[in-house]
């Protein structure tokens, strides 16, 4: 029986990748990997087969049980079993689905920890999440605003909204189509219509992109981005960089009275 | 003027370390370390002058201004200056003051993010912080328990113990000392006293130990940790692992009636 590893591959950059990442793929056999990871970091993995199992803006569990029969199956003929997966294994990935499965099996596994997006995102902004005097807690959160996925006893999750306006600072992974609703969820917990907004599209890859307004402005800003993986970042610790994106003339529209400044 | 890369050395081990700041590290100049990177992650560092700069469980605001201005000096008359922080830097790492002096001094500088320590104390315990049905909230968050630190301008700053109330999950960057007051405040913010919850200790680290039990008796969990960095999960997410640690005679005291088990 071989070992399976569950790899953060960080939010893109390739050279985002642990040491320790980078080792057990020049090493794997077979990789099984998420939509948005790295070419670059899928070539370290030189002696494996490369299997594409993930789906973006759709899971559904008949999936995820697929991904789960393949890694058992894929530890009864090799040695080196990795799963890798955009940003930490173990936020926002899944993996506990994956590690009961590989527990059931009997299938020893190790899970490598990543840098998940929203501290790239951080990074891009230079901004700190945290910070003296402004904030001391940081909630990472995925909203539920669709109604066309129920979650398996959704009853036990408490409101992600709620949790978002009690912390200082919130990191939201989320897809452009879900901005309207998402604001109208955070107003309706209780953030003020102009509390300071960022959204991180792409973070630290070349394509990068920072847009910068106010709650009210969530919906606007997230037209503007493209197709790649977005976070939103809401809190204090962002208002003297919204108030000077503000101040400076848009590139492209110097006539806009619209709040919204794309910086980089 | 030189540059000035702000850089997250990871939870402690020093392959997970990213690439980018193994490459960094190896063509830099001189390194101003926090107390908690690990000697392996300096060492790659051999061209560099190290100088030692943090200080654990005691940071006063003079220390940090001293630090600033040795950044901004180094970057006078040094190529490539690394400022290496435990963890990632811009999650409770005071990144903020630094890139601010930087600015003020009109020097280029560079934020790499890293593997933050709740990530590592995740994959220790093999537990999600999320999970469909049962997370889709992870709040990270320093409690404020100490009177002998007042805060610049702390009334800004929300309370941590609501904010660690109202996520689904929570990690908790915190000194064994603090426990019993993070106990009283977490029970008056409404969790209840068998909230599941770990204390993972030295994560990533050979000698990392994972502590399991409920929220009232995080007290004795606490007592029995050593002198690493401990990182304390909450939440629905260990409800299983807790009470499968509480099922397992422990190593050292088999006639314990106590239900804190050490399993690692």
């Amino acid at each position: 029986m071989g070992k399976v590893y569950l790899i953060g591959a960080g939010p893109g950059a390739p050279d985002l990748l642990t040491l320790r990442a980078a080792r057990i793929l020049e090493c794997a056999d077979i990789v099984f990997h998420d939509a948005l990871v790295h070419a670059d970091a899928l070539a370290l993995a030189a002696r494996a087969r490369i299997v594409a199992v993930g789906k973006r803006c759709s899971q559904i569990s008949t999936d995820q049980r697929f991904i789960n029969r393949n890694l058992v199956e894929a530890a009864a003929r090799h040695d080196v079993v990795v799963r890798l997966k955009g940003g930490d294994p173990m936020i926002f990935g899944r993996a506990q689905e994956e590690i009961d499965a590989l527990v059931a099996a009997g299938i020893e596994f190790e899970v490598v920890p990543g840098v998940t997006a929203a501290l790239a995102a951080s990074a891009e902004l230079a901004a700190s999440l945290t910070r003296r005097g402004v904030s001391r807690s940081v909630v990472f959160a995925t909203p539920r605003i669709r109604n066309d996925q129920p979650e398996r006893d959704d009853s036990a999750t408490s409101g992600w909204a709620q949790a978002v306006a009690a912390a200082d600072t919130a990191a939201l992974y989320m897809t452009r189509a879900e901005a309207p609703a998402l604001l109208r969820a955070l107003l309706d917990a209780g953030l003020p219509a102009n509390h300071p907004v960022a959204i991180v599209e792409s973070a630290s890859l070349p394509q990068a992109r920072k847009l910068y307004g106010t709650l009210d402005s969530l919906p606007q800003l997230a037209a503007e981005t493209g197709g790649g993986p977005a976070v939103v970042i809401l809190g204090e610790v962002l208002r003297e960089a919204v108030a000077a994106a503000q101040s400076t003339p848009a590139a492209d529209s110097g006539t806009d009275a619209n709040p919204i400044r794309q910086v980089l």
